[in-house]
């Protein structure tokens, strides 16, 4: 399944980004006045092969759940079951996912791919755990090979699944408790940054339990040396089973050419290892905001991807980038409803 | 009418900012992590004086239209009748303010305040033009004390239209060819900056047209030498009809207790007017984006206020503002609909 997703990823289309360009000089506005937005509708026009694009009209977010045997390690002062406690909030609407999937419209699916605990069935549940929670990175591998590509396999099986049902833009969500520290390590092994540099504060930790989450990440890195080349390898010794189900939602999307809005730092994270697998993927991905986590920053710069909203959220569950679907389906929908200066009778400058 | 208006404008209330910051740390999420968006639905709640907030539901931006004779100067290679044209462009729902409107579920009302020729009657147009544009500020005042007094009635008058009619988040907008010039003269009159510091390329003018409009800038200010502590004179003497009524828009705004989201340099440029004339009108303030023109940025220091948005954009009619709608909605969602540590059975830190 990975092999064929990854062999569906293509390059955005030329001849799309040349018609969207056109048309946007066409359209009633001075030129260039739509900032970002402009390039944002050339992008998703190359990502369809047609302009104009689809207008994203039902939004999906999936919250991919995961526990992180780090967690042992004190790196969040949040208890582990507060995990499945919140899978449960969200199966209820009570999250502020939910609240932002109401405002924008977006369904709400939660994939559980590595809770530590078993849930209970629930109707927008999707059970694809593959082991209740990682191994301390620490300690080993947070899981093996074979783990890191049945997680993968998940976010794509979630993808197809989604897209079928409808959905034409997708957002990534996630949840697990002490997961902002294999974030930090992906990316410190991505992008050949320092445990320091790429390291937060997560949920909002003090200075001792931040020295100490810097000082796991630094030993995880010496320890397991992840060659970046062998993105499955890096997953399975550093990362948790929400990433690498979201590098392969990330991948799902772009194999299906629908585009999907990035979270915060671990969306970012995962996204580092999509684009290891298959550079063009990076196509498919809107980043829809900055988390205030310093690893985010550095993934976004090595992924070339300039955010949508910037407000300081450090959330996570998909919250900055359900904030952000109105922006991505605003400069669709530009495209396809404003007039053009001759259909309206406008005289240009 | 004025009088009356700013006498209603009354500071925030403490007890309900108080009683959202209380809630918001019982929320299922991180103390902190929704950024300034926490900030936000704490300042919406002082604005209503209640806690939570109404969420808002029916957004309605009003676009005010008026002409200027600075026009004659070459600021801008955009002919007049261009107001007139997309005015027209407005009202057939063919303008990105349109589509972005439809976007965020928000009404559009037209109102001309001062367009150079005669608009045809139309359902969503209200007429309340004081002259047919303004004079050449580098000539003499742009308009008379009166004339500036009756577009700020015509604002508030507005406002009132609106809010009794459902509206409960206000977004403003403009259009007037050429009105980035009397923008910035006013930015600079009551931030007492320099006009090469506030004076941007507009809708994209060349260099030689940029160095006009600076020197336009410059001699208007040196000829007026208006005064910032009679709002109602620099008005008159540099602004614009649409700005007087965009002062009157936010001033209405306040005195009715409703959100009102600013959109570019016009609409910052006319909220320094209201703050000159009433200080706690800035607390019905949201800054929607920080449009690319440099007396933006300036007026929205001078008001103390974080643009939700940061893409660059320089359209005005309010199409910055109207994509912060969901962002606004969603951080007072967040007070009504997502369940406390208590409720939801989350375990806290």
């Amino acid at each position: 399944m990975l092999e064929e997703t990854l062999a569906a990823v293509r390059p955005l289309d030329p001849v799309s980004m040349a018609a969207a360009r056109t048309l946007q000089a066409r359209l009633t506005k001075p030129p260039g006045s739509l900032g970002a937005l402009e390039e944002l509708a050339t992008r998703l026009a190359g990502l369809a092969g047609t302009c104009p694009p689809r207008l994203p009209q039902r939004p999906a977010v999936a919250v991919f759940a995961g526990d992180h045997g780090v967690h042992a390690q004190g790196v969040t002062p949040w208890p582990q079951e507060v995990t499945a406690q919140m899978v449960t909030n969200f199966l209820a609407g009570g999250a502020v996912v939910n609240a932002f999937a109401r405002q924008v419209g977006a369904s709400v699916t939660v994939v559980d791919v590595g809770v530590a605990s078993r849930l209970d069935p629930a109707e927008r549940l999707l059970d694809r755990k593959v082991r209740f929670g990682t191994g301390d990175l620490t300690e080993g591998p947070a899981m093996t090979r074979d783990q890191a590509l049945a997680a993968l396999a998940a976010g794509i099986e979630v993808t197809g699944r989604l897209v079928d049902a409808g959905a034409d833009l997708l957002i990534t969500g996630d949840m697990g408790i002490a997961n902002t520290t294999p974030a930090a390590a992906l990316i410190a092994a991505f992008t050949g940054s320092a445990a320091e540099t790429v390291t937060g504060r997560g949920t909002g930790v003090d200075d001792v339990t931040y020295a100490r989450k810097v000082a796991v990440v630094g030993a995880a890195l010496r320890r397991h040396a992840p060659d970046p080349t062998d993105p499955v390898g890096v997953l399975a010794a550093v990362g948790g089973l929400e990433h690498a189900a979201l590098a392969g939602f990330v991948l799902g999307a772009a194999a299906r050419r629908t585009p999907v809005v990035l979270d915060g730092v671990n969306a970012v994270a995962a996204a580092l290892a999509a684009v290891a697998l298959a550079p063009d993927a990076v196509g498919a991905m809107v980043a829809g905001h900055r988390s205030a986590e310093p690893g985010a920053a550095v993934a976004l710069a090595h992924l070339g991807l300039t955010p949508l909203i910037d407000l300081g959220l450090r959330l996570g569950e998909g919250t900055g980038a359900l904030l952000a679907v109105p922006i991505v389906a605003g400069a669709v929908r530009v495209l396809h409803e404003v007039a053009t200066f001759d259909s309206a009778g406008v005289s240009e400058k």
